[in-house]
């Protein structure tokens, strides 16, 4: 499947607008829905709200059926209230250690070549309501994450544009949006805007993109309109929506959110030092059956899911139905795209009545496993842990 | 006061030894105590407790009276259990990016050259209590600072013993001080050491002490013993008690306590950036009267305090007893000594009946002086903005 003319048949299959997508790419089959007696989600199959105000709206996992996640399937994540921006008045600055800073307006930057590219966001935080004892933050289950089609301009060709001084080290997007952050601590210092940076080298890196479509259609203002940054392979929080501006700096950022926020612990001769979150790590979720889901027994039940790895492909997945005890392939049913998940089924055949407990682990091209046990020192973030799903087989 | 002269017959008068500084460095006069007609400390003139374990313990700054805090007198700032540690089994490690990775034990360490030096410690969330609204953290009013004599080996000296590599950027130190925070956010991942790391410029500069002696004995356990850190003019978070170990590194560190704690924004653009705190800035503080004093009216009262400024030195004091409508200039009462306070007093002509409001400011060799309002950027640190004190004169 991850064959060459595999991915170049597929890559054909994905139409340039949000209708076809939803024709062209894999969907997981619909027969296994019958099966399941009880769903926890009690018919609202759009968003689970984890906060109101700033608006956080996690998917519904378990409405997920195809490749392509759509615009209105897909997770919400906002740090302050959504600003309201219009593209005639919008612009982009690009200044610091460049040497033609610059000012960029929407029907600029829509007329410039342009790439589009597959690629999955995933919250850095998603899977935070698995962790025991319980962390500050929204509380994401597995739908902190979506699969979709992005179209924008390379930053490569912008950055050539205003010309990168030598001595520059990073690259800072900051977000039209802005406020105080007072809970969870630490607190912001009054307001400040979403801001995060990137290297140099990775913001020159052909495949980050200043976005303006999303599934082949205009971005929508939830998602970042008129414009957003896309870093795929990068957990969401790397993809700064609203954006506002572009500045280049002599010495490396250290953000509020990407140093008292979104930042992990590394050891050196059992020291801990603060990174920032950057790359999404190897894992897979169940998103069938769901959580406290009943399904019936008698009949061979497709347990299915998605597997993603962040900028590796993945190479396997597996399924147990055992809590761990033995473990068996799952079959992978859609082709390696980079960025993108892969999404997975597995036949339980016809499982006995009773509890049951289902846990999948994917592997990547690099050879990295999700582990067993959660790692503290990814404080609330990379939550990449098996987690079991506990399902009861009436 | 401040000349070369003055300087040299003060530092003469600095003997070896506690009981001997007692006598030979200045001490406010006793007079004005006769007419504080009350007093919050209610008889207790040793510590006020701010939390348990780890042991916090602030100085009563009311009981303060000389140039020297003695090491009873002298608050204690603990992250964690206070470790026990013997002189005999104690060795410091010097290790990473140096050609000869060493191991010095208290026998090797005491019999080097050494030095002898006043320094105020200043605890960074010094003041924390005034902060409206509350921050997190211990709730230090103005005790949480002191002003001693440390004796011990140039850092120097150790680190040329070791050797530095070219690479090398950062010194970190580890205190033999562990355990995991739980409470305030962020959490520790984990057990932890204490440990901070200066620049290896700063670590080579001549004042930076592998102290062993305060006020002319022993370092106390409480204060580090057998060996702690001492970084003149930084705050008192940069002089690791119980050190341990000594590690060069080849990137800049970014220890638990200086990103997540312990660190505060600088504003570039308007988007904060975090950075550690390291220098202390310039400061006063009123220790008489205290907080909620009553005094006799119909005398002349001395209002008295102290003032520092880090690295740099104090220049004057102003004092203002209408709540900052006008300033009058303090009588600056000991020399300037680097690295260590200014005791100063302002003699208050025959305050009336009723409640005023008393302000201290001071200002610094480089022309700082204390901002009237409190800056967010500073996080919960470096509460230097001047602090009222409200008494009634009866």
């Amino acid at each position: 499947m991850s064959t060459g003319l595999a991915r170049r048949q597929f890559l054909r299959n994905i139409a340039t607008t949000a209708a076809a997508l939803a024709v062209a790419t894999p969907a997981f089959a619909e027969q296994e829905h019958s099966a399941v007696l009880t769903s926890a989600s009690s018919g609202n199959d759009g968003f689970i709200i984890r906060e109101m105000e700033p608006e956080n709206l996690e998917s519904s996992v378990s409405a997920f059926s195809s490749f392509i996640t759509s615009a209105d399937q897909f997770y919400v994540r906002n740090h302050f209230k959504q600003p309201e921006l219009s593209s005639a008045n919008w612009t982009l600055a690009i200044d610091g250690a460049v040497s033609h800073p610059l000012q960029i307006t929407y029907a600029e930057l829509t007329v410039m070549r342009s790439r589009t590219m597959v690629s999955l966001l995933e919250c850095a935080g998603n899977g935070r309501v698995f962790l025991v004892p319980r962390e500050d933050g929204a509380q994401w289950a597995n739908g902190g994450m979506g699969n979709a089609e992005w179209t924008g301009i390379p930053l490569a060709d912008v950055l050539k544009l205003a010309g990168i001084k030598s001595t520059a080290v990073d690259v800072i997007f900051e977000g039209a949006d802005s406020g105080e952050l007072t809970t969870p601590n630490p607190k912001s210092p009054g307001v400040i805007p979403f801001a995060r940076s990137l290297p140099i080298s990775e913001a020159n890196h052909g495949d980050v993109l200043l976005a303006y479509h999303m599934n082949g259609k205009q971005l929508p203002p939830t998602h970042g309109f008129p414009v957003r940054l896309i870093v795929p392979g990068w957990y969401g929080m790397a993809s700064v929506k609203w954006l506002k501006r572009i500045t280049l700096t002599e010495k490396p950022f250290d953000g509020y959110f990407q140093s008292l926020q979104y930042s992990y612990f590394e050891r050196s001769n059992g020291i801990p030092t603060v990174l920032p979150v950057t790359t999404i790590s190897v894992k897979s979720a169940i998103i069938a059956p769901g959580f406290a889901h009943k399904i019936a027994r008698g009949h061979d039940f497709k347990v299915r899911g998605m597997a993603w790895a962040g900028v590796n492909d993945i190479t396997s997945v597996e399924v147990s139905t055992d809590a761990g005890k033995t473990w068996n392939p799952a079959q992978l049913i859609s082709p390696t795209i980079r960025y993108s998940w892969r999404m997975w089924e597995f036949t339980w055949p016809a499982p006995s009545a009773g509890k049951h407990t289902l846990m999948a682990r994917a592997t990547d091209s690099k050879g990295n496993t999700q582990a067993m046990e959660r790692n503290k020192d990814y404080r609330s973030y990379e939550i990449t842990h098996v987690i079991p799903v506990i399902v009861e087989v009436l």
